[in-house]
């Protein structure tokens, strides 16, 4: 790949920050870097490869020339300056939810889908955290015996919330500690020592109870997978985690596939570690896939309900597979 | 009812505490109150209604004389003492997991089969916590809809583990919030800001690849409902939360349920209350329902991935509804 004049917008924020990180472990080819962010960031400098570099504001024009943009900047911002930044020439990468549902965007997870990156129109789409890390591990089931079904749990860090959200869970957890009251401004309720059924904070709920982010994890699975038939019902919970999503998933095949067997196709599967010694307890763990790339499976297990269906465990850092490290693999693939 | 002889077996830990404190609370009628413990215990005083008791050691002569002992005293404990206890005429509501699955022992939970205590033969199991707060939701739905399977995925606070399991959740806590290393002793892992796909913390897993936990919740289920018939599977984790059960279940049945028919029902239903109130994120939490005796359900939605199942979030108190206010329901039913 000949080097690309890459922009980061957004980039001061939690996601961005991984972004930079992630440019620089990779080694990723880099003609010139540009990082943009809002009003609110003028004036501060960021480090990339040692060199200090200052943080302008985003603006239409300032895409011109830029052949990649890395976006993490919310999906207001996403809305507004892709299509400007697409006109401009450049190919957007987007980590909002503004673009993901679009027929016209490809939404993507190079393990899963790396073909639809080709029929872009200037913007990609990444998917949404818990969603990519579940169709990491779904889709060589899904290849090997035919999903019929999925019915998920989540178990969510607070990192997927920004950077205010982690301090929230922090003061809470201290206040606690220390037997005084808590403050929440990020929460609706207290995050600390507890479990929220409710993702994203505020204006939660659509019309069939669901949650915006469970019917993230239902409707881009099948887009992703490229194939509707695929049901997938979610319960996304908030809990008192750091990074690192976790999740309870309940998998029902054509085929029947027996735990060997799936271990067997998952421990060949691209980007996926198997974990999965009990009587080592070993299994998945959101602290220790914190600042990792792959997706960690465990837990894999036959389940004794259903003639032809797996329960297992799945964790990732939803910083990084879940987001910054899905976004520069799709830049890999250009 | 008239007073009885009460002896508490394992008084000094955290179920036997809030036992003591159930008794006060409903003020059970109580003719005498023996407070029984290990050797370790020896020399101990509680108190309760304001008065000073001595803790005495656990032998089998201790129930002499008794008419009702309240077991939380550890599996081992109750395999010894509990026949002793009930040859002496004693009868005994135990809530380890030894005689759970004994045909000879009724397992109860009052709301779900009250008529069950009726077969004792100096013996009553009171269920695993995680099941009872399930089993109190679902024998409603299954009373008007046939349940045929349940997908359920838990969220369980430390208190469940014993007072050594709080303390390591504060102490770990404490210990990464100043950025120092964790001790761990309690968990096979760490658990403070982490979710751990494993209960109990040793000798967890059997050979079908579940924990014995997940077991219990497939086997009680079906001993307390009456109905080999319904299918379950579960996947127990622990997460950093003091004391309150929290589980995501998916409960397909027979006939399809609304969600609002699931709503009346389960508003009528005894020992439940419905929090299910989106529009002003209102939905069960683990720090609410610490300190209460009833399960709390909400988040309660038809599953847009099958056609007649339903998805909802219970709540409970795992030290109280999960161990010692059922262990005083099921003494007040005798």
């Amino acid at each position: 790949m000949s080097a690309k004049s890459i922009a980061v917008a957004g980039a001061t924020g939690l996601v961005g920050g991984q972004m930079l990180k992630v440019l620089e472990d990779r080694d990723f080819p880099i003609k010139s870097l540009k990082l943009l962010a809002s009003e609110r960031s003028k004036g501060r400098t960021l480090t990339f490869k040692g060199e200090s570099i200052p943080v302008e504001v985003l603006t239409e024009d300032a895409f011109d020339g830029v052949d990649i943009a890395l976006f993490s900047a919310g999906g207001g911002t996403s809305k507004r300056f892709a299509p400007a930044a697409a006109e401009r020439g450049c190919v957007v990468v987007d980590n909002s939810s503004a673009w993901r549902m679009d027929p016209e965007v490809p939404l993507v997870v190079p393990e899963v889908n790396p073909h639809a990156v080709k029929q872009h129109k200037g913007i990609i789409a990444n998917p949404n955290c818990s969603t990519i890390q579940m169709v990491v591990v779904l889709k060589p089931l899904h290849d090997a015996a035919a999903i019929k079904r999925v019915v998920v749990s989540t178990y969510q860090a607070v990192s997927g919330a920004g950077i205010k959200a982690v301090d929230e869970l922090m003061e809470q957890s201290r206040a606690v500690l220390d037997g005084q009251s808590i403050r929440k401004e990020v929460f609706p309720h207290q995050i600390a020592f507890n479990c929220l059924p409710q993702i994203p904070q505020s204006n939660a709920f659509v019309d069939n109870g669901y949650s915006t982010e469970e019917m993230k994890m239902v409707n881009e699975t099948k887009k992703i997978m490229g194939d509707d038939a695929i049901r997938v019902t979610s319960t996304t919970v908030r809990v008192p985690v750091h990074t690192g999503h976790s999740e309870s998933v309940n998998v029902e095949t054509e085929r029947k596939l027996s735990a060997h067997e799936a271990r067997e196709i998952l421990g060949k599967a691209p980007g996926v570690t198997v974990q999965d010694d009990l009587a080592n307890e070993v299994y998945p763990l959101a602290t220790e896939a914190h600042g990792k790339y792959d997706t960690f499976v465990g837990r894999i297990r036959e389940d004794i309900s259903h003639p032809s269906a797996l329960d297992m465990w799945i964790v990732s850092d939803n910083l990084l597979k879940g987001a910054a490290w899905n976004t520069v693999q799709i830049a890999e693939l250009l």
